[in-house]
């Protein structure tokens, strides 16, 4: 099952961004590229580029998510469109409507995009399979699967710092079983050529056949670690501590946990991720995630800028041309 | 009592919307047609006209409806105006201020707006009463007495299929008795001059002497849909069945849902209307609500047109001027 | 611990706004000057001003308050400011991110200002220490410290009305103790050069040396009305009852409730004020409330005019220059 192909339009631009998988790396470099033209708006004195005047942006979060959400509302905002915030455990579904009725609903009032957050796999597709063909849907994080502007904006980070993604060694730490930033991330790496991603975790956290995703497996942090030039620490999930995943904080932090020790196992020029929010502590100690070598920061800010880019592209249709004349 | 005199300025002009019970036809045509200038506003690249710019409109809602919120606020957002959303549930009413000291401090900060949703009826008028001269009152939905802004959507729906109000039977099907829906579609249809309005719904749900509505009443659908022009479906409030009102879904769908089969006894250009959300298999069969014969998400569409319309006109005031040139 | 330093840029503007006391007179006069400029905006036909075009305002509210957040939400719309408001129940904190933490990542985002509502003492002032260079916060009121947009709102209304400020005698009667307006409004009376502060209160709600704050205390209404040019009437939280603090609402309004009959004994042209939202009939009588004599209406509507003041100096840093004459 070819998923991604709904993506694209006619055309091969663009139309949907629900996952990185299968995209073509010249599609990730037009985003990184038209996103480099945003990244300024947010440091002009008047943070607003008039390209989505009167587009209807539709933020269907079924999933609560303040941090999310302000980041695509915000973006949104910047590109001069109108939102709407639709927060779905309070809309008219409680009244029996079904999710499609909805959809159609949003889209007879003339809506163009759907920002969608879901704690489904799959959900972003399914609403993109059905929708009318002037809507975009993004998908701001579905399930375990995917969320595919957080991968986005990573490799953003990364390419501001490395330059060169083709001699890059990357290594990802944490719960990749369950995290739909790592699966995101590592197909975006793979895709812009990186020849080497570790993932790294304990057994009970690394998905069965993890190499087929085109990445090495380590479970110790000490081999893992070593001379990598970014290290992008995943957010652990505390109710895994609940199930037998995982014996204890301390212990993680002890085995999987970021430390200024640890991270000199890098290269001196490491830079340390994060897609926040963080655990101080249980997967990342303070004095790194607030330290010389973190861009984690830089990754909120360059989020507006590659979801600026990604909306301003599927609905402009333009990848390559209006939008950076127009900034 | 005339309550919608009080809806009129003395010009004669609409400066609240409240109910169409009482209000001329020319004020109705007036809606209508300033609505046809609007209908396109939303097929337009920028969906967006300066008519409102600078105005504050308030969703007042006191009863929750994310969908009837929606078509406001995206109303109001496309006629440039500034929207507050105000939960009555979370506001300081909850902190004992009193509905009408909270009215004047929104007037005392110079909105010039409210939508009201309340689920008593008479709230909208009990707050047009009450307010100062420069603020209007629109009636998004007060208890079971009226929703007019869905019965005006209703209305230019149909004359946008059937051009002359004047040669049509129309019926409007279900729970009657309970529906400010049904209550505005009568006044709206009878206004414009329709001939013949049937209503078709059990006798349990239809008011006592309803004929004075200027309608007729029938309690077999197949007598009822008979030789029809427009077939309104009504939303089936689920909470009745737990009452005396109806014995079962299924038993329900049976006698007054439509039915491909049943609505073979309409004319065979008869459109089919629903105010939504739709109870798929309660009150209407998919295959009708998707067919060919459905106009349900146009009037959606529409929904934002009348919107637009009434809230430039009242505030405005220029129904048949201004506001149709600037478009 | 000069805590209100804090407010100022080293060239001596306002940077944040956390709190009345400190702040030389001539900061307090430029606020009220320049909020005049803004009092005619609301009356306008277009009640927008492109002052703030492009700055992202933040609502940052850790204490539900419709009414407050409005006002805020309004004035910033009305200098073309994009809005983003966060209830802090509902967001990621709840994930466990810290506060810091959230500060930083939407600094990162390139917000440029906080309006800071929390029911604990300093919070405003806690996180103006902590945010970026660029940021500005304004207190929107913390726990019993301050409320200083209701101190200068209620300082310009008397202005409006009483010209010179060192001619006055003005009564504050209510729960003191407890109040952040209270504490907000003598601050403001004292740098304006009021000669004679009164406050009056049962000996319960009086804070110990409130002598210290420069003002006259009083325990019998009949005695600290007398002659007075401007009564504040504080509201009643309601919750204070259940406590030692007071006998009952009869009581407490017979005692220090405003009575028309009481109200004679301040000067024939004094004014009434109150915050707002009004106990009727437990610390004002209606009668006084909505008599000639009350201003509390005018209090509301000149908030947005202080707010969009204060908003405009701190983001634009020009007090006394440019702001007023793009107005």
């Amino acid at each position: 099952m070819k998923r991604h192909d709904i993506q694209l339009d006619s055309d091969g631009r663009l139309r949907h961004f629900l996952t990185i998988e299968g995209l073509k790396r010249d599609i990730l470099t037009d985003i990184l590229d038209t996103a480099e033209n945003f990244a300024t708006v947010g440091e002009q004195n008047v943070k607003k580029v008039p390209l989505l005047r009167g587009k209807t942006i539709v933020n269907l979060f079924f999933e609560p998510s303040t941090r999310t959400r302000t980041t695509f509302e915000l973006a949104a905002k910047r590109l001069s469109a109108d939102v709407l915030n639709i927060n779905i455990n309070t809309s008219s579904t409680s009244k029996g409507e079904s999710l499609l009725d909805m959809l159609h609903n949003l889209e007879a009032m003339h809506c163009d995009m759907f920002v969608v957050r879901h704690n489904q796999s799959g959900a972003a597709h399914f609403i993109a399979g059905h929708v009318a063909p002037h809507i975009s849907v993004i998908n701001a994080g579905d399930g375990s699967h995917a969320h595919p502007t957080q991968g986005m904006l990573d490799v953003f980070t990364i390419r501001r710092h490395k330059k060169d993604f083709t001699k890059l060694r990357v290594a990802i730490v944490g719960d990749i079983l369950h995290s739909r930033v790592a699966r995101s991330e590592i197909h975006a790496l793979n895709i812009l050529g990186v020849p080497e991603i570790r993932v790294i975790a304990p057994k009970t956290l690394i998905p069965s056949h993890a190499e087929n995703l085109g990445v090495h497996v380590y479970h110790d942090m000490n081999e893992g670690l070593r001379d990598v030039d970014v290290v992008m620490m995943l957010r652990l999930q505390r109710e895994r501590m609940q199930g037998a995943f995982l014996p204890s904080e301390e212990e993680y932090f002890r085995s999987y946990g970021l430390s200024r020790e640890k991270l000199k196992l890098a290269k001196p020029d490491a830079i340390v991720m994060h897609p926040g929010p963080i655990n101080r502590g249980v997967e990342i100690e303070s004095s790194v995630a607030d330290g010389p070598q973190s861009v984690i920061l830089e990754q909120v800010t360059h989020g507006i800028a590659i979801r600026m880019a990604i909306m301003s592209m599927v609905l402009g249709r333009n990848p390559g041309g209006e939008i950076k004349e127009a900034v």
